[in-house]
Parts: C-alpha cells; sequence; structure tokens
C-alpha cells in the first residue's frame, strides 16, 4: 500500500487505529477452543467488528508461532481474510539478519507470491545497514524500524549516550533514514514514550511512526497525538490487549467493537484539531 | 541440553562445529527439487553426511519462513530427525518482544510440547531485559544473545561509544551477564570480529560463544580459537554455506562431508593445543 493510499483510508475512516491481533489462546473466550481453528475464529469476530474503526492490522508473530505449524495456518487464513476489507497489514515480527538472511525474511512476509504478503513487517535495528535494507525490494511495501520501544526494558540500550550526549534510538533514527524514506519506512516509538516525541519530530518530521503501549500498557492517546502527529496524521496506533480481550464472555466481539469505536472517536478528534 | 552434556559431547567428537542449515532451495542441487519435500531431502542428506563431526546444527529460521508453511513442515521434520543424533540444537531467529511476546516465542520454539523444541535460540538484545529473561523459563535451555555480529552492518550502532569509551556491544555484554549465566546463556560474537575476543573474554571468561563468519564471510577459525577459546573449549563455530554448498551436483554430501571433515580436523588441533 502506498503512503497516499494510507493517508485516504485515514481520512475516511478517520482513524488511525491498529488492531494488533495477539491471539493467545489462554485468553479467547472458552466457546471458542471447541471451535475447529479457535485461531481464526477469534480472528475473524474481532476484524468483523472492528474494521469500520481501524486502518490497520498487526498480528504478532510470536502469538501464532507459538501454536506451531497450525498457528502458522490460522495466520495465513487471517491473512487471506483480511485481503477484502482494504486495510494495512503488519507482520509485527521484529526481524533482522546478515543481508542473504534478511532477505529470506523478506520474502517471507513481503512477497505477493508468498503465503502471508503482509504491507508491513518490524525489523530489529541491532545488526545494521545489510539486515533492514533487504525489506525494501518489494514496492509499495514497508520497513517499520524499532527505535524506541514502549517497554521497561527499554531503557536498557536504547537511551546509552555517545559522548556528545546522542542517544541511542537517535543513532538509529538517524543512521537509518538515509536507507530509506518517508513512502517505505515507518518507527517504532512507544506511547510509554510520548515525552520523547517533540524531539524526535525534529528528526524525522514526515515518517509515520507505529505506535504501540496505549491501553494495557498505559500509555496516552492524548499525548501521543498531541506531540507526534502530522499534518498528514503520521501515526498508526495501536492497541491489542485492550480490543482483543474486553471481554471473554460470548459478548467478547460486541465489547471489543465499543473499544475500537472509543479509540476511533478519540483519533477523530485528534485528527480535526491536528491535521489539515 | 545441560553444560556439561554439550561438553561432554565436544570432547568425545574432537569437534566444537556447528552446522548452519541455511537451506536456500535456489542452491540446492537440481535433482532433488522434484522430491517430495526437496528442503528435507536436502538436509537429511546433510545431516547425515555431517553428524560424525558435528555437535550442533542451527537451522536459521528466516529460510524456512521463505517457504511459508511448507518451510516449517520440512523444518519440523529436519527437528524430529535430528533427535536420533543427540546434537545441540539451535533456532536462529534473533527474536526478542516485550515480555508477554517474548514469552510467546519460547514457546514456540523451547517447550518440549511445541513443534521444534529446540536446545537453544538466538535473541536480539535492542529491547532490553524483558525481552531476554522469558526465554529462560525452560531448563536445560539456551539463549544465545547477538552480541557482535559478523556482518558489515555491526559497524552501524554495535561499536556507538559512550562518553567512558565502552562500546555497545560491550554494554550489552555487562548488563546482560547479570540476566542469565554461563549454564544457560551463550553470546554471538562473529569470526570476522576476531581481535575483539581478547576484550570480549575479560567480561565473559566462561560463557560459550557461538562464533558464525568462518567459510563464506571469511573469518579465521585459528585467530577464534587463539583469542576465544577457553579450557573448557567454549567455542561453538558455525560454518553454512561452505559446507552445504560445497557442491551443487550429486555429489553434494560428499563433499559437505569432506568440508565438515576438514574444519573438525582443525579443531582437533585447536582442543589439543588450547584445552585440558
Amino acid at each position: 500500500m502506498t503512503r497516499s493510499t494510507l493517508i485516504s483510508k485515514i481520512v475516511e475512516k478517520k482513524s488511525f487505529l491498529c488492531v494488533g491481533l495477539d491471539t493467545d489462546l489462554t485468553k479467547v473466550p472458552k466457546h471458542l477452543l471447541d471451535t475447529e481453528d479457535p485461531i481464526f475464529a477469534f480472528n475473524k469476530a474481532i476484524i468483523d467488528a472492528t474494521h469500520r474503526y481501524a486502518v490497520a492490522y498487526k498480528p504478532n508473530l510470536a502469538f501464532y508461532e507459538a501454536s506451531g505449524i497450525k498457528g502458522l495456518q490460522a495466520l495465513k487464513k487471517t491473512m487471506d481474510y483480511l485481503k477484502k476489507f482494504e486495510v494495512f497489514t503488519i507482520a509485527d515480527a521484529k526481524r533482522g539478519d546478515i543481508g542473504n538472511t534478511s532477505q529470506q525474511y523478506a520474502t517471507a512476509f513481503l512477497s505477493p507470491e508468498g503465503d502471508f504478503n503482509f504491507d508491513a513487517i518490524t525489523v530489529a535495528p541491532y545488526m545494521g545497514a545489510d539486515s533492514v535494507t533487504p525489506f525494501f525490494a518489494y514496492p509499495e511495501k514497508w520497513v517499520i524500524l524499532l527505535a524506541l520501544t514502549s517497554n521497561k526494558g527499554a531503557f536498557d540500550f536504547q537511551f546509552l549516550e555517545d559522548k556528545n550526549g546522542q542517544k541511542l534510538f537517535e543513532h538509529v533514527l538517524e543512521t537509518s533514514k538515509q536507507w530509506g524514506n518517508s513512502e517505505n519506512m515507518m518507527y517504532v516509538i512507544g506511547a510509554t514514550q510520548a515525552d520523547a516525541l517533540v524531539e524526535i519530530r525534529k528528526r524525522i518530521p514526515d515518517h509515520f511512526l507505529l505506535v504501540p503501549g496505549v491501553g494495557a500498557q498505559g500509555g496516552s492517546l492524548q499525548d501521543v497525538c498531541k506531540y507526534g502527529m502530522t499534518k498528514e496524521c503520521g501515526l498508526l496506533i495501536n492497541a491489542s490487549r485492550s480490543i482483543l480481550y474486553a471481554s471473554n464472555g460470548t459478548d467478547f466481539a460486541e465489547k471489543s467493537e465499543e473499544e475500537a469505536r472509543k479509540l476511533q472517536e478519540e483519533m477523530a478528534d485528534a485528527l480535526n484539531t491536528y491535521c489539515n
């Protein structure tokens, strides 16, 4: 999906919500566990309930790999099902390896001929340029590079300062923005780090940011919009657990719809306030 | 597998060779492409030819994921087949995510009930402690943390220095060695960085190192042994392409056996020279 198509979907739906499909069989409603493919049954219900309010879906690979090959079959069915809604799809995979190996990961997740055919993949920066650039091989596909994550462990290395006071995640932004551009690259910036967004926007004024950490992890949607939004929106805000597990009864889909709608309404307000 | 079992296998086979099963369908001999499962057919032949000379096998997940679900089925068959040789198995997956998600990856790759049941997994450090520690949940299983990689991109971030001159990969070593110990944690140090091994051994004198980059990437086995070996060996040296693709004719397995044997003989000499 191109940047301009993504922006037009945001304008049309008045939403920049990304639903994180972190489908955990220990948390899905019990009555689904007797179906033939509980992961897909749950995902389908969540997608049906939320697609009017979301522009993007982000399955995290870990939750599918945890069920082995069956889990990946459920992911493939989910991806096939998502096609009809014309949403932006993100493989939250946090991959990255030496050049010839990252190329294989790009084939796995982004190739139009592959089992999954995602629009984008999250990539870890530790191994540098040749671990990231192979993901640019497919047109209209995106790299979403980890910069500043939402978890406690972000403080272990991402804030390390060089002798000029530049932090590691700032190095990652400055170096990696030479590898791609705002048409094929986004960055992960955790919502729990909203106060860093002002400085981050000085370094990358145009790139879209994928922002996890609103909801279960405690980040503020308002703060992220205030400090991170651009005239073209520039944000995809992800919510996973707060939408998926809004209820664990037979009303789980209705409750997830309510949560998604609430977030979409807040997002419509933010778009009115900050965007053209 | 425990550390002491691993060491006893090294002593028994006079080898610390790890064979990297980076099985690329564009490189395997043409005659295998007509078989029902070319990936597994290739892997089985390579394992049969090399297991006398190797203590460990390391499938890189990217090469299986590139073939989608079929590729992962071939990986499962490969893992089932490897069980009979009692070798140390490494999922070269370079995973790492927020705590509850890394837990899912640990289930996927290390759980004895899972499809794969590896002994170890490679993990990327960027997201810090809570992205790594969930992998310690399974007894006798190992985290192999990226520290200093063998690729050109290693120079983008891994050598960044703080105001005291400590490099990022040194921070990773110092911080992460508090999370585990030499019984459940190893580090990836590229063979192309052999000159850094003397300083690295001052920080982590006992940990095993997984060393890629010998062979196709140009690292020197002798230098790695000279600077990185401990009294208990402390090394697993990986070779992938130089063994797998030693020939692309019908003699591919024999040629791979020759390459593995040559490396094993060099390793036997190094064990005689540097170890108890």
